[in-house]
């Protein structure tokens, strides 16, 4: 029997199928069913061929059929952080292609950073029956989730560890990625180095500023308290700390910014400044390369921290009993001017 | 009585009234009423005034009590259009604004351009039992939210007009904006120009293309086939599209980009070019005047399009029996250096 013989079953009409998939993606039918079920036991390689095979194809699972089989409403439901922050445009659209690929609809809603909201949110999309939750927390305790999870909503944070109880969590490698930035600009020659962060009470924000600080002792330096600064990522609030550090008796020749946010005020501040004064960024954003210098930052994979919690959850829906997982992604630094400009004296 | 009587009343615990945002304000109660309740008879400047007062004391409606009351569950649904285009950032988040004011939850779902899913998406949302639906449409036939508008869900789009119903619709001046960049580039002294833009599927892409031709007919200049490019705003596809109308025997001396996807891929092109090529953008994007040259934009107020696009969606739930309105907000050129260049020789 050809592959593709049910494609031409008129009870599919052109419907691919399957086994299509397989075929296109040059696997066994076992391993389609593994991605779609998102069940373990394929290779991030075999399974992004697998997904662009589905892609491709504009395969669709039948989920009619399988909601009335499994009592389930295949909704699954995000809750966002910033609507308007880009790093989570990347992140928000992957979960998206991956419920899509499971053929689940997505339903988002944002928290906008405050942690009522967030919970106000989260039991909100519960009440609506989705079948599971991915959470970009705002708040650090999610004691108020357990019932749900009891009731059997799938729930993976992403970006930021839950607070409180034991749940997957997908997150970038904060403190190995600030570390790894600051060591580079110490490599550089530079002493006095700033950090500019996000409120102390956000995990990724205190995690860098962990990293500035073990990359400054491994190499014996001092932190001066005026140094660092942490708190909103209002534009007001963070040229204020920019202009700060980069005045008085011990200005810093460089400043490492927590986040994309803050990266792009710095630029602000130091565009304005006759001195250069070097600067590294956590996180890439667009244009950072057409900027003059070109900012070197420390790059997530936003994509990639929402592909891969959204996939935990698929394999927690085909009802794998793992035990809650921490999945670290490391970060890249990315070199391109501002990061390797020389302390000025 | 003084106006903070109620806040005492243990009954209500320390949660700020309506009393507390009409003294906050400076305004009166029955103004507050008609904001929170999104009535008619108030000015932009006061109904600012008042939504900060109602952010700054914390104020939240009681909404158990008035959806019990009117029957409503206060969600109210967007269907974004793509998650990862910084456009969409402000206006969503206005959305979210405003109706957090109003005390209503937002539930968003991305259609990711795809007619098809915006469809499925506005549908589960109606599902859902939402009060009402904000729409960025993706496709040109809204007939299938007919039955949902006839059984009482208020319906609004914004960006683009709805298709085949008669539906509020809030969005830009597209022609007039780009007839206006597409003139200062004429007044500058350009001959030849170029319009990249989106697929001609999508509203604002043919009414700027339409704009443009505009510009070029009301000076006297004929257009070459190989000036216009319409397709994908994918990076490829439109470097593709901006290379080909540099080169040939008549290449152009500036071009008019059709959207910020499109600005930040032509601006990457240009920068490797040896001679300059004047640019204007539609739309403003971040970090647009850091650049070297800074990037003329026609600016949109995206954050404007979303308030002011649910602002009506809450004066239909307040039953204001209005006709269907259409609401265009002008559009502002920004001059910073890319749209001033002359041409080249």
């Amino acid at each position: 029997m050809p592959h593709n013989r049910r494609t031409s079953d008129p009870r599919y009409g052109n419907r691919p199928t399957m086994k299509d998939v397989a075929a296109q993606a040059g696997v066994g039918l076992k391993t389609v069913s593994r991605v779609v079920n998102g069940e373990p036991g394929v290779t991030p390689e075999t399974e992004k061929r697998v997904l662009e095979a589905i892609e491709a194809l504009g395969f669709r699972r039948n989920d009619s059929a399988r909601v009335l089989r499994k009592g389930r409403t295949a909704t699954v439901g995000l809750v966002l952080e910033d609507l308007a922050d880009p790093f989570y445009g990347p992140l928000n659209r992957a979960v998206e292609e991956v419920a899509r690929a499971h053929g689940a609809l997505l339903i988002n809603g944002s928290s906008a950073e405050d942690p009522d909201r967030e919970r106000e949110l989260a039991l909100a999309l519960c009440a609506r029956r989705v079948d599971g939750l991915i959470v970009i927390p705002a708040g650090n305790d999610h004691r108020y989730l357990e019932p749900e999870i009891r009731a059997g909503v799938a729930t993976v944070f992403v970006d930021r560890p839950a607070g409180g109880i034991d749940a997957d969590v997908v997150l970038s490698d904060n403190f190995g990625g600030a570390l790894g930035g600051v060591a580079h600009l110490i490599a550089g020659g530079h002493r006095r180095i700033g950090f500019i962060g996000d409120h102390p009470r956000i995990h990724t924000a205190t995690e860098r500023l962990r990293g500035y600080r073990a990359a400054m002792a491994a190499a014996g330096l001092a932190v001066a308290g005026s140094w660092v600064s942490l708190g909103s990522t209002d534009p007001d609030r963070v040229a204020a700390a920019a202009r700060s550090m980069l005045a008085g008796p011990e200005p810093v020749t460089a400043v490492f910014a927590g986040n994309n946010r803050v990266t792009v005020t710095v630029v602000r501040v130091l565009a304005a400044l006759e001195r250069p004064v070097a600067l590294v960024g956590f996180d890439d954003f667009e244009l950072a390369d057409l900027l003059r210098p070109g900012v070197t930052v420390v790059a997530q994979d936003p994509a990639a921290l929402g592909r891969v919690a959204t996939d935990r959850l698929f394999q927690r829906l085909a009802g794998a009993g793992l035990p809650p997982s921490r999945t670290e992604l490391p970060t890249r630094l990315i070199p391109r001017g501002s990061g390797e400009l020389p302390p000025a004296n």
